[in-house]
């Protein structure tokens, strides 16, 4: 340094670095270096959880008109309440009503930006000293991101492929102890493709009352289901256990990049309430950054204007994928599918060890997440919400590079 | 509890409400609950730092059409990379290059949601373990909120009312030890209505310098200025010392419902980058919400295209308001103005201990901000950015509460 001045005294937080690489966004941005910028053919965007790019999963034009108009009407512009705008509460609430037994109110809705920071307040709201939160194995990292990022304890409970990736609910039993404040499902399922049926959501339920812990039933899939087994929300079960229900538009309208989801307490007995997590929820979003007022503004029109149709022209699709990528599994040597997945826009894989992420990505640009990145070594996610005819391209030439290197 | 489930083991982050209370949200939420209902006279908001409800505050069209546009492109549905869309990131960087000696690259440029999530990512990066950092007296509490959350040591240096609210240099000086990380400052001045000179920055720069401490610029009321002293951004003073500038369209554009704002690092020499500071921003921002894609995609248009008539439009509003703030206080027997401002929203005043802004709001249905929220007891933050007709009958109450009570 020149003279006068002492050496700089900052240094930064080296812990978010390590924090943060373990994020799929983190393990992307590795497979992105790798591809081989020579290759003349598209890339097959496999790894990614985000279709809306793909022509086919244009958002509904209520959608984008509701939002223009909003932002048109000025209404809008000022800052959003902590807990966000009253019409769009009360607009998530009887959306959410539809499929419950009693009624939410629009008190018991919190508004986030998207369902990443529905799990960062909840995560930040339960980290108290000593505390352990239970996930899911494989599951979404982002959770043990934040878990680490506000030091509370995360213990992995196994999901069983054989059992369509059920909860191995003597797992829970047995992590669980005096400290456990809560465990984590993701109904349907990333990065599964599951969908859990009222039965095995009751059998949750009981085991977490049992336990004393509360559910946090991660369901921004929600209503994304293909297969013979119906959406049922955990909050059905609300009577049985506190849920906290974490949802979102993101997923189901396709609109990732509008940051609007939600924090529900779906707990008819008021527990949450009593036990003082519903005051730190609000203490919490008095210091996090709130969504747009503009696109808040603009939920009801989107909720109650967007047409069955819409809905179901979405599911066909990725029912479509699901069959392209079931079928063509079946004849990729080195890979195989347990379970055909049910809803969400993924499915697990099993692949012999000798294949690699990496060498795909170079060989073939076909962008694969590692299971590694989602707590499954040795498995592969697979991402079908793309075009079907460009998934059915990564698919051959997935197969093409199994052939290749198995013959060898 | 019903038999067979033990006590419900969960118990909440008690922590998250007392760090929030000193929110200036969470003391406006105290000062609506006072008003008295009975009162048909319109409430006069001078309490608020919001002025985009009030029609003569409306955003530019250009800003409307710009977000509409993106909207209906359908191009801006996806996630956002963490960092930000690259040509939202240079448009920033360029807006920024009109008042720099050197150029700032887009790499510079981190796209967040509003000042806020800047001041959040900033302290958070900051806050290594036995790490302090030096806040002004007053200043804006979110800073002593998000400190405490992430346990990073406060010290307060005082700015200085006869000196047009400079910083105490001094006082710096005195209170930064080798754990010292950053000083603050906001300019213009948020809640004092200050504009620093040129000469006053550089001092800071150069004490900054001298102590080995980088300077937080928190320039969210940027160009919001109507005195004799012009807007320069801290910025200019890179040279002498790294600085992180924070920034946002939600003020000058009169949109912070908006949610788009900025953390760049204002640092020529690439110190920031060095001491691993642009590292752990980027680790940060992978673990963080991202601000809306949509309106990302617009900020180029928006930049690009507002022409000066609305920023010129503005400033005059302001300047108007604050005028009559100013006159009219020299009537009100118990309050005094130290300081006529010259920028941003606010002016801060003293008042007489036996005045009351609870008994205010209940009698005059006029809320002020008392001083104990941004740091100073026995003052008051008036909020001048509303419909001067508006604040006109608001002083006027004021004094009319004045003269009753000082009679008595």
């Amino acid at each position: 340094m020149e003279n006068g001045s002492k050496r700089w005294g900052f240094r930064a937080n080296k812990s978010l670095g390590s924090s943060s690489s373990i994020t799929v966004r983190g393990v992307l941005n590795l497979l992105v270096d790798s591809l081989n910028k020579e290759d003349t053919r598209e890339v097959v965007p496999l790894a990614h959880g985000d279709p809306s790019a793909f022509p086919c999963f244009r958002t509904t034009p209520v959608a984008d008109e509701a939002v223009a108009d909003a932002v048109r009407s000025a209404k809008y512009n000022h800052y959003s309440p902590t807990v966000g705008l009253l019409p769009a509460r009360r607009s998530v609430a009887d959306y959410l009503n539809r499929d419950l037994p009693y009624k939410l109110s629009p008190d018991d809705v919190f508004l986030t930006l998207g369902c990443t920071q529905a799990i960062e307040i909840t995560l930040t709201v339960l980290a108290q000293p000593g505390a352990n939160i239970l996930l899911p194995k494989p599951g979404f990292p982002y959770y043990e991101a934040r878990a680490a990022h506000s030091h509370l304890e995360v213990r992995h409970f196994d999901l069983i492929p054989e059992n369509g990736w059920e909860v191995d609910l003597d797992a829970v039993e047995a992590l669980a102890d005096e400290n456990t404040v809560a465990m984590v499902i993701i109904n349907p399922g990333n990065p599964c493709g599951s969908v859990y049926s009222y039965q095995h959501l009751q059998k949750i339920a009981e085991t977490a009352k049992k336990l004393g812990i509360m559910v946090i039933a991660d369901e921004v899939y929600g209503h994304l289901t293909f297969g013979n087994t119906p959406f049922v929300p955990m909050g059905v079960f609300g009577s049985i256990v506190p849920v906290l229900t974490l949802g979102s538009i993101s997923k189901r309208w396709i609109v990732p990049g509008w940051r609007i989801g939600w924090l529900v307490t779906s707990d008819p007995h008021g527990i949450l309430q009593e036990s003082g997590v519903v005051e730190s929820i609000k203490g919490c979003l008095n210091i996090s950054s709130d969504p747009v007022t503009f696109i808040q503004g603009a939920i009801p029109q989107i909720i109650d204007n967007t047409t069955e149709d819409f809905f179901v022209k979405i599911n066909n699709i990725l029912r479509e994928a699901a069959d392209i990528c079931y079928k063509k599994i079946q004849d990729i040597p080195c890979i195989t599918l347990p379970h055909k997945p049910e809803g969400s826009m993924f499915v697990m894989a099993l692949m012999m060890t000798w294949t690699s992420v990496i060498k795909l990505a170079k060989e073939e640009s076909v962008m694969l997440l590692p299971g590694v990145a989602v707590g499954l070594k040795n498995w592969l996610r697979i991402t079908f919400s793309i075009e079907p005819e460009s998934l059915e391209q990564g698919l051959d030439r997935m197969k093409a590079f199994c052939q290749r290197h198995s013959r060898k």
